[in-house]
């Protein structure tokens, strides 16, 4: 077994950040890339990643569901989250794999924090819903908000506008959370070319000294 | 307005208990006879009372779920009970109505409590899910857990009474939160008749003083 493959035995890593950094695309690159390295991989997603996340997820993401309060929403993101450390991250951690896992607590930070939940108030549900399995390893992948939602609309529209400051609050809670926890999340910039970005990534995880 | 309508204006009442005690039946008429008292209600049930509520209910009740956490199941009904307060519960509340809910977070102390989840824990997530919008008095009909599961069962076989150990958690989570509060909660035996039981809530409710 390969120093990597050793170093990320049993090891929880959250890939996470502004919307239109890339994250699925790198996710994926970097999952082909650790397999090739021989690191035993679990990757997954939240929300989803489950049969009962994946009923969650719909009514995260229906349209019609405009009348949902943040504090149904903080739950039902947890409740997926739930569901997903019980019945795939914690059992894969047991197996020692590396479990790469698209999104986690820090996104309902970032996203229901701009809500308007307190970050306290989303720490005191996330440690009913997940135990002490937190991420041992939390990627940023920044984007300047303009940039990430250049990327994912083509143009900004009034109600966009309206979304930009929503979306600057968003990253701004990403990165606090980074200089909050620099022994466990750290930024990686999504602004130059998708290979540039792979690049750092495997670069940031072969130098990272795991806790 | 009469003194009881003027007393319950803007109350927020549950009615809860172990499974067997009649609670559907008791709401139905209790719901009648306030009506009947010049009373202004909102008559509402949990998990469920709106769209998004129902849609969380359908994940809860679906028995292909088996392999639900009692995490997922915990923040699954303060999902529902967050959309509830925020679309029916507080607004109702504000316009001086009396809500009388079927089931609220005492049913997720005394069930999800006996199938392992501490009460602290509830009681943190609970704060985020509803602020304070807690009942003003919940009101637990109370049966033996033997009467209760043979109501709703015609007979116990093994697996029935396997439950029975569970039923008798749950009758004893719901018994302790009324010792633990009586300001804000009181036991009525639900052993007699129907007729019984609802002069016991009427009783109940006029010479109840509210803090």
């Amino acid at each position: 077994m390969g120093t990597l493959a050793k170093e990320l035995a049993g090891r929880f890593i959250v890939i996470d950040g502004p919307d239109g950094a890339g994250k699925t695309t790198q996710v994926d690159r970097l999952a082909g890339w650790l397999v090739a390295q021989g690191v035993s991989i679990v990757r997954t997603c939240d929300p989803g990643g489950t049969a009962i996340g994946n009923r969650i997820r719909q009514i995260l993401l229906d349209p019609a569901a405009k009348e949902m309060s943040v504090q149904c929403e903080t739950m039902l993101y947890m409740a997926s989250r739930a569901q997903l450390v019980a019945e795939v991250i914690r059992p894969a951690l047991a197996g020692k794999a590396c479990v790469l896992c698209d999104r986690f607590i820090s996104a309902t930070i970032a996203y229901q924090g701009a809500g308007g939940t307190d970050t306290d108030e989303i720490l005191a549900v996330a440690t009913v819903a997940v135990g002490n399995t937190l991420p041992d390893l939390t990627i940023i992948l920044d984007i300047d908000s303009e940039t990430g939602l250049a990327r994912i609309n083509t143009n900004l529209d009034r109600m966009e506008s309206k979304d930009l400051a929503f979306h600057r609050r968003v990253r701004e809670g990403f990165l606090r959370q980074v200089r909050e926890s620099p022994d466990r999340a750290i930024v990686i910039s999504a602004a130059g070319t998708t290979d540039d970005v792979t690049k750092s990534l495997q670069e940031a995880l072969i130098s990272w000294r795991f806790r």
